[in-house]
């Protein structure tokens, strides 16, 4: 835990540090606000956590942690345009502070913004190091547009498998790409290079499903959002997907037209677990969290080095139950 | 001219050769439709000529010119949003054929398809031609921001060269990068790299002077938009910003405030040529026309190769007159 806490530090100060231009105002002033709002950097601390693993000073890499983590943000911004989201962190959204095409424009310039970071990379890294970031990047857009469709689409027109490769695609894989960058910017070989890939794949994964557990049955003070706010707002779940995979799709599109909000949340955490979802999730999370560490160990690093990794897997992982 | 014809068909079939994915559909269907919709293909164009003049061939940079023009439609597709324009090229937009959301999307998704063509550079100059391109990538959104800063400044507020530099962030620069990358691809020194580069960015300053100039006193048929609409719209051109310099400021608030569109058209027309407004602009793009003239001029290879970039400059500046 010490040892996370330094490595979170050392990353804001990079953060601060890092001076995004003054003109145009109205471009830059978003960037600056926007990366000040914090968040966990979990992705940054998996880069430096990554180049250490393999030997590195966390020092040497933080450019591809910064680059990790404008990606992340440049995201998020657009993302918040196609979820008409007015909050972000508690605070508004930059197409709410500003408007939406200053949320665009700002958004693409920190994009290139993390590839000018990525250009500061060793000569001899710098094509693999490009290659995995392009193509986690593209992913991510990928993710994106496919939770865009699942929207309009029928609930059993969405498989679990479906949504397993979306969330894969939207989230996990920028966590398999932050470690694999780390890890080849520190001289890992390729084999070792690509089990810690899988091994932020599968945490991710996990990691989702989690998320999707935790916000119908998580502690409404340790969440820190509305809980139930998924099924309010009719969102094609984990949990529900579960369900409708078990033969409930009618009893599921009923709770869903339920209009009162209290009833609508506490029928569909009853149902749920009545129905074995529940438990039947929280095992197919425990397979990813186990594929996850089962790569983890399987770097050929000394174990005591991995202690850092899976310290963070846990507090990822165990947030809440 | 035939030189030009044999670039552009040979860049016609890498475009045709470049396969997006095909899922999800929803985010590059768009890039396929928006990429068949053609146009000048100018900027890639430079690409494979600078590499050529410095005696690599072109099918060696074809994926530098792909990059390039990728980023250019990203650009396009993304400025078409900011600025509602329901068509390109005659044919619906982006954000007009799908949605919003689709458009920010793909758009996205397509400046890290021109980071993958980029990464298929030689190791050896990998690094060089991905701080051009960062480089120019930032410079364009911080010209686009320029530009829709200036719409809601006063007339008197926008100097002549702070125009000049608006229209050199978010055109000229792409000229510039596209001609020095293929240059550094070919092998080109420090020197002649960066007199390809300023040839390119002079050369667009002098195109969009020119373009202000066509869109008031062009010739219908040739220009292929509508005569005035600049005017129209109360855009701040460089031939108004000249008027204003000249102490024409309240002159031509009344011009913009004509509710005639022919007559306003016709009004600015007469006194801008009346003042001498057009003369001087003339000049300035004649100036900057020289100078990219010289920066070519000064490359050090023989002449004679430089004529293919020549020939081009000399379509792209002599359009109606």
């Amino acid at each position: 835990m010490e040892s996370l806490i330094k490595y979170a530090s050392f990353f804001e100060q990079e953060v601060e540090k890092y001076n995004f231009r003054s003109e145009p105002s109205n471009l830059y002033d978003p960037l600056r606000y926007f990366m000040g709002l914090g968040g966990k950097r979990v992705r940054p601390l998996l880069t430096l956590m990554a180049s250490e693993l393999f030997g590195t000073p966390k020092e040497n890499v933080s450019h591809a942690a910064l680059a990790i983590e404008f990606f992340h943000n440049f995201s998020l911004i657009h993302d918040d345009i196609m979820d008409e989201a007015p909050l972000r962190r508690g605070k508004k959204t930059v197409h709410e502070k500003w408007n939406t095409n200053g949320a665009i424009l700002s958004g693409d310039v920190l994009l290139v913004n993390a590839y000018q970071q990525l250009a500061l990379s060793q000569r001899e890294y710098l094509k693999e190091v490009l290659e995995i970031f392009n193509q986690v990047a593209v992913e991510v857009c990928e993710g994106q547009q496919l939770d865009m469709d699942f929207e309009t689409m029928e609930l059993d027109e969405v498989s679990m498998e479906k949504y397993i490769e979306m969330i894969r695609l939207k989230t996990s894989v920028l966590l398999g790409g932050a470690l694999k960058i780390g890890a080849v910017l520190a001289g890992a070989d390729k084999q070792n290079a690509q089990l810690i890939y899988n091994f932020g794949e599968n945490l991710g994964i996990a990691f989702q499903i989690q998320d999707d557990i935790l916000d119908l049955f998580g502690d409404p003070e340790k969440f820190g959002k509305q809980i139930g706010g998924d099924i309010i707002s009719n969102k094609k779940t984990f949990l529900i997907l579960n369900a409708v995979g078990k033969g409930k799709k009618n009893e599921i599109e009923t709770i869903l037209k339920i209009s009162d909000k209290e009833l609508k949340v506490s029928s569909a955490k009853s149902k749920i677990q009545e129905w074995g979802v529940l438990d039947e999730v929280k095992k197919t999370k425990l397979h990813y969290y186990q594929m996850a560490m089962s790569a983890l160990y399987e770097i050929n690093v000394n174990d005591e080095m991995k202690q850092d990794l899976i310290a963070l897997s846990n507090q990822l992982i165990d947030r809440a139950f």
